[in-house]
Parts: structure tokens; C-alpha cells; sequence
């Protein structure tokens, strides 16, 4: 009893998904990829053994196109069988990237998912627009600061967050790395910053929101999401460098939880910073992005403290943007050592759907941050 | 209100654990990646500005050692006090990795974590022991096969399981793209394939372990790894590459549980494939599965169908073993083109403690797949 002796059969659709790889080679090296790629992320198996019927004809990725793009490089689309990914993002993460992870030169550039593969994500709950309606301000680009650094106690993260807020804040976020040290405890710390912004907002009538860092173990995810909306943060933070995407899914879907989510970009350099592996920014810090339903996509605007290209931040504020089916388009949220200096080319890149993260550099403009931040607001204006 | 005035007092108990970063560049680039990785990988704040007292001293991260390594390569330790990391396993990865995997040249080569840190860990539940008892084989290293292609039916599936199991393997586990497909259902296949090896091993008194895979969405992992295990599967598998590294942990330290994990690298090429950038493999297959409570780690071999370094394999497998405070060894499952000609080279590489996993290449051999099975545990002997 080995493999099937007749053609399997096995009720597809018929309807397939798109993933466009950018291949680095020469043509030869690059199209025999291509044709080894479309067994080694699906069926994995010799290709000659492969059964015929479905498995070999729909089950196997099946190249669609494939195309020069430059020096060495070409672009192949691979199609998939939409019921290969069933309803699950892990898989359909396996299918795009999976063992192929392990080739050089391989990158995936593009997905194009139809509508019945689509209808099995939520997506974004609130996506720019609706993020933009919380904070109650439509006339600029967002800001975004973090409270920082490790080490400092709730109380002083809390007024430190109060002080911003007075100074006309949008957003306030948790600084990825605060999660629940024993010198800044996860309860104490949402609470109390949840509780200074809420006072500040009385006394400003703005719309600022505190985004509480719920990165956790696997089995603490959910309940802390749900502490922080209870203790009353307006949003949440979550690295899925850290616990993979489909937890960030999976707090999203929540309807208890129902807050906006910030995602992260903490230990994904490996997966964006070659040029010729790995992701692209578009669907990396886009199309994934909402896929999983982040509201808000934080990742390493160009000219900060760490190298990335400009054409890399144009592609993750498109894959936010561009059409994606009935996924609401998300808001790029630049950071990585923004100033004040910086605002103007930031406006000049991203317009105004966009949220500005400046973290450390708020501090660096002097020792009054609700001042730091009012003249932020101004220079954002 | 802003920065503290008076220095903090954080009440550290002044243990730290070790990460040994490779970096590659000058030695004023290293030296000068180095020092900014203290503050990245921590504060991530202006250095300048980093408050006085415990802060500064102590949770900022320390440069312990530098020293050259090879032709424009370096070796940094780095020490971080335990209390950033508190007892969770995301935020471990944050510090070790975090922002700076955004970095070019800069390459997690080593950690070392003190018992205080360790005892956060419950670690492998069986471990290389524990699961060679299961199998109840003690005088050849194992093997291991994959029952695939992805399309083959439930039934089909357990078939093929059966067949194996009646050869005398030691380990089925379902391909890493199995996992809840609308032509290949959860429940159906893996209560179908544990009961068919169950037959088998009933036949020839050998105790093969049928291994579910159980990468799944976030909110399922657990309860299909509770279905497993009462549908009388002998192992699970988990992709971390896919569902983030707690999800493995968060299973293997589930006394209700309580099987042998293997974890499968889909997905994780781009954390190792590029030799100046990411995770050692004696870091990521080894000392990261270990933490994660895996009790087998496949990882890709040299000379199959990817191109891996031999000295990366060796890597892996002392990763695998060398001593880790009380975190058990576990067994090291190299994999990804092997083929029966190729044991003596791996006996030579692995010795005794080792699984060695052959998927496609069992059928390359034939039709018969429990005859092929047999040629195989020959080979082993």
C-alpha cells in the first residue's frame, strides 16, 4: 500500500491564490527555481512520484508567469489551490514562504488572494479610518510616542505618559520591551498609564489613546488584552516577531477585546533586510499585516538609526494601503529614530494617512515633554 | 515631569545572562555595533539620557568581552539582568534579537543563562532519553518519515502509515502542510493514522509513535493537541516558524499533554541561511528548542536538496546536547533530502543520538514501502 493507483479526486474548487516571488539568478538558475518552488511548497515530494489527478494537477503549485526584472533578478507568480491554505493563516504562511525559506534568492514580493480565501479573515476592525476616529483628529498626520525606557516604575511611566497627553499626544505606546518585569508589573503599569491619559484627556478634551504592550507568553496574550481594556487602554501593542502572527490574529478577532492593534516590527529585521530574501515591506509589513488585522503597522523609516531603503517604505505604505479585497486599508506607522527635523520629507512621503512614531527623539528636544510634544503637533500641522 | 532626577533603585538581584553576538564589519564597526546593540537590545533610548542608578547600570545591556574571530568578524558578549527578561519566553527573544535583527552583520551566536533564569523553563519534557524510550530502541540511532504528498487522503495517509510502522519505523509524522484541509481533515486523519500504527505496532510488538501535526491558528494549537493525544497519537509536531516559538512551549509544558514534541523549521530559513546575519544554529535549533520544550529539533542537512554548511549542522547538533543547566539534551533530526546511501555519512557526523528523518527519498526506493523500511533500519544498524 503505497501511492494512489487511480487519478485522485478531490472536490476543488477550482479557485487559486497568487504569490509572486522575486528570484535572483541567472534565467536558468531563476526558472528552475520557479519550477522547483512550486513542489517544494506544496507537495514536497519527488515529482515524478507525484499522484496524478488533482494532486499533481491543482494540490502542486503551478507556475503562472515569470518574467525579467532587472539585473538577475525575475519575478515568478506560483498559483495554489485556495483549499491547500484551508482557513488557516499558519498554513497559508507555510505555502507562501515554508521550506523555500531555505533557498537564497528567493523572496516573496507580491500575494493576490480571491475572494473565498479572503472571506476567511476578518482583517483590520478598525484600519485607518476607524483608527483615525478614536483619536478624533482628521486634518493631519497621527503621532505616536512610546514610554520609555526599561527600568522606569509604573507611576513615573504613567506621568510620563500624563505629561505627553497634556501636551496634545495622539497616541502613547508601551515600549515594546515593558511587558511584566518584576521592577514594572503588566497590571499595575496598564493601569496606571490608562488612568493618567484618561485624566489628561479630561483636561485637554482630546481623543489620545494609551496602547498597552500585551506581547506575552502564548497562554497570557488574550487574558492581558482583556485586562487592558478593562483597565481602559485605548489600544494595543503586539510584536508577532515575537509571537508569530496568527496570535495577533487571534486577539484581533476577538469581540471582548475589540481595541485597535499596533503591531511591532521587533525582531523581523531578518525577514525584510535582504534585498534578494525573505519578504518584501509590501507584504510584510502590509498585506500580513492585514491579514491579520493590525490597525496600524509600525516599521524602520530610511535615515533613522538603522539602514533601510526608501523604496522598501514605499512599499510597506502601499501594501497598508493599496486595495486588498474587503480588508480596510491600515495606517504605516514609520519609526526608527524620527525627530522634529524630519517631519516635513515624512509628509512629502506619506501624506497624511500615516502616523509618525517619535519615540527617544521627543526626549532629546529637552527635559518639558508636554512642550516637546505640542511643538511636535505644530510642525506635524 | 520627565526623566528621573534622583537615581533609580530597581532592587536587581545583580544576575545576568550572556548573548554572544557574531559581528561582521571592521573592528571599529564592530566595536561600535556592539556598543549600540548594549543600548538597542534594552533602554533603546538615548544613550545620553538614560537615567542614572540601576538604569543605566544595570538593565542597560554591558559589553562583557570583544575579540576577534576570522577575517572581519568579531565576537561580543553582551549581559542583560535577568529581571528584563522575567519569566517570559517572547520577551527572552526580545532582548537577545529585538530591534537589532535590523542590523546587518550582527548574528546571535551563543546565550548563556544563569540557573535563575533557567528554572523559568520546564525545558524538554522527555528530551533525547525520554523519547528513545518511547520508541524502546537503544542500539542504533532512529528514524523518522514523513507520510505525504499533501492531497492523499485521510485514509490514504493512515495506509501509508500503516505500511511504514509494519517496516519497523521508529517515528511517522504527518508533512508539515497537513493540517486541517476541507480533502484532509484534522480529526479524521490523525484518528485514523494513530489507530493504524497502533495495528501495526500490535503486529510486530515495536513501539513506532504516530506524530500529529499540530500547527494550527493561535486559539486551536491546544485543544487539537489535546485531540491527539486522546486519539492515541505518540508525538506532536510543531512548526515555530509558523506559530512563533511560546505556542511550542506552551504545549510541551501542558501536563495534559504530556507527548514527545518534535518541531518542524518550515518558515525559518531566513533566521539562519545567511552566515552573517540571524541566529547561530546552535542557538536556533539548539538552546531555542531546549527553552521552548522541544524534545527533537529537525533542522535541514548538508547535502540534500538546500545548501547548508557542514560546520551548521555540527552547530545544531551540539545545540542539541552540549549541557544547558537542567534543561535535558534532545535529539537532533536532520532532514531535507535524505536518502539511504547517505547513513554512513551521517552515522560518521551524528553517532548513536540522532533520528534521522527520510521523507521523499523512502519512496524513491520503491513501491513497498514497508520492505523499503526494512532496507532502511539495515542501513541504520
Amino acid at each position: 500500500m503505497t501511492l494512489p493507483v487511480k487519478p485522485a479526486v478531490l472536490g476543488l474548487s477550482g479557485e487559486r491564490f497568487q504569490v509572486r516571488y522575486q528570484i535572483t539568478g541567472t534565467e536558468e538558475e531563476a526558472r528552475s527555481l520557479a519550477q522547483t518552488a512550486c513542489v517544494e511548497q506544496s507537495v514536497e515530494f519527488p515529482a515524478e512520484l507525484v499522484p496524478e489527478g488533482d494532486i499533481r494537477d491543482s494540490i502542486m503549485g503551478r507556475l503562472e508567469t515569470f518574467e525579467p526584472a532587472g539585473a538577475r533578478r525575475y519575478l515568478a507568480t506560483i498559483s495554489f489551490a485556495v483549499e491547500t491554505a484551508g482557513a488557516e493563516f499558519p498554513q497559508l504562511l507555510n505555502l507562501l514562504w515554508g521550506t523555500g525559506s531555505f533557498f537564497p534568492g528567493f523572496r516573496v514580493d507580491r500575494i493576490t488572494l480571491p475572494p473565498s480565501l479572503l472571506a476567511n479573515y476578518r482583517g483590520p476592525r478598525f484600519g485607518a479610518a476607524g483608527l483615525r476616529q478614536r483619536v478624533n483628529v482628521y486634518d493631519r498626520p497621527l503621532l505616536c510616542t512610546a514610554i520609555k525606557p526599561l527600568g522606569l516604575s509604573p507611576q513615573h511611566l504613567a506621568d510620563m505618559a500624563y505629561a505627553c497627553a497634556l501636551g496634545g499626544m495622539d497616541i502613547i505606546k508601551d515600549d515594546h520591551a515593558l511587558c511584566d518585569q518584576p521592577f514594572c508589573r503588566f497590571e499595575q503599569r496598564v493601569t496606571l498609564c490608562a488612568q493618567a491619559v484618561a485624566r489628561a484627556n479630561e483636561q485637554t478634551g482630546l481623543a489620545c489613546l494609551y496602547v498597552a504592550n500585551v506581547t506575552a507568553p502564548a497562554h497570557e496574550i488574550l487574558s492581558r488584552a482583556l485586562f487592558a481594556r478593562a483597565a481602559g487602554a485605548g489600544g494595543l501593542l503586539l510584536s508577532p516577531g515575537l509571537t508569530g502572527f496568527d496570535a495577533l490574529r487571534q486577539v484581533a478577532d476577538d469581540d471582548r477585546v475589540g481595541l485597535p492593534i499596533l503591531s511591532h516590527p521587533t525582531a523581523t529585521g531578518h525577514c525584510v533586510v535582504h534585498p534578494d530574501h525573505g519578504f518584501s515591506h509590501y507584504v510584510f509589513y502590509g498585506q500580513m499585516h492585514r491579514l491579520a488585522g493590525a490597525d496600524a503597522s509600525i516599521y524602520i523609516h530610511q535615515g533613522g538609526r538603522f539602514q533601510v531603503r526608501a523604496e522598501d517604505c514605499v512599499a510597506a505604505r502601499d501594501g497598508c494601503r493599496d486595495e486588498m479585497g474587503p480588508l480596510r486599508p491600515i495606517m504605516p506607522l514609520p519609526g526608527g529614530g524620527m525627530t522634529r527635523e524630519r517631519i516635513a520629507d515624512l509628509k512629502a512621503m506619506y501624506g497624511h494617512e500615516v502616523i509618525f512614531l517619535v519615540g527617544g527623539g521627543l526626549h532629546r528636544m529637552g527635559p518639558d515633554l508636554a512642550e516637546n510634544v505640542r511643538q511636535l503637533i505644530q510642525s506635524v500641522r
